[in-house]
């Protein structure tokens, strides 16, 4: 997605320990009427494939997902998994471990058995995909409640970091709608084309 | 809103420690068909307020403030309040103690001071309203900012806990789209008119 590369390429900056700072639009200050073109290209990418619900993970999943699911008809109901398994959403539920290399950190994230089903035709959405962690843990809650993965939507993959490859080795058709190549603070982000 | 009191009425279990479940539209599945509407009715509310930038704090505040922001005119941004001081966020925050009532912990949440200054006109906007422990939490760091609280949007009031009042006391414009005057297991869930 052009727009988006364009997005990246003028607000965006790296910084050591391999960080893309996407503070100013997607993680903690939210361009609305930005990821709103954003959700566009998700339905856009994924018209046809019978999608019927939106499967993210708290907390910078939940914008872009929302903002996506509204341009599907009829529009499908998005489900965030929670992190540190809280209380409040009962003992009946699909867990999975992510693995954060940044932080070095592990949490569970989880999903309840009522929000998921063998019918539901999924879109997982993320913001970013890097070596695949938070995804897979959200392909595994899919597989365990036997529903069916119509893909993944990303908004940045670190393709450099192999987590696409997993999960497209795994049969999943994940559509990044920018893909980074390669970048570092001295040289900048390249693209892959 | 009376839709959202139908809703609420039909689909919502009270449960002993005075919990209501809104689990299966507003907190872990987000009905986007049916939050769209209430981001509508917000939209209305504080139109004509100058609103140019929405205040939440993660997670379930962040699907309503942006299905909301897309209805006023220009889109304004928004920014959601991390908890637990994340370090990607940078040291240079603003940041507020919240309560919990029901886990009986507090929690830490910040926003950059990158995004948020005296030109701001902001909505908050959260999902829940008991002892006013979060939005409180918002309005000091609006506050901190310089920013101007043009008002504060949210889903379900639970009147009979006082945060209501405590919001208006400060002078603060509260608009809950579903204020609720008493709820128990028992005779379940009943309205302020």
């Amino acid at each position: 997605m052009k727009l988006l590369e364009e997005k990246i390429a003028a607000e965006c900056s790296v910084f050591e320990g391999d960080i893309l700072k996407v503070d100013g639009f997607l993680n903690h200050r939210l361009d609305v009427a930005f990821l709103n073109e954003v959700g566009k290209e998700f339905a856009r990418l994924f018209a046809g494939g019978g999608v019927n619900k939106i499967l993210t993970v708290e907390a910078s999943g939940i914008a872009v997902a929302c903002l996506a699911a509204q341009h599907f008809t009829p529009v499908p109901p998005v489900v965030f998994a929670k992190k540190n398994s809280p209380k409040n959403i009962g003992k009946d539920v699909f867990s999975a471990k992510v693995f954060s290399f940044t932080r070095g950190t592990s949490t569970e994230i989880s999903v309840s058995k009522l929000y998921l089903s063998p019918a539901d035709k999924l879109l997982i959405i993320d913001d970013f995909l890097a070596k695949g962690s938070a995804l897979c843990a959200l392909a595994d809650i899919a597989d365990a409640a036997g529903a069916h993965i119509v893909g993944a939507g990303i908004v940045i993959e670190k393709a450099y970091q192999g987590g696409g490859g997993v999960l497209r080795a795994r049969g999943i058709r994940v559509e990044s709608l920018a893909m980074i190549e390669s970048m570092c603070p001295e040289a900048g982000i390249k693209f892959r084309s």
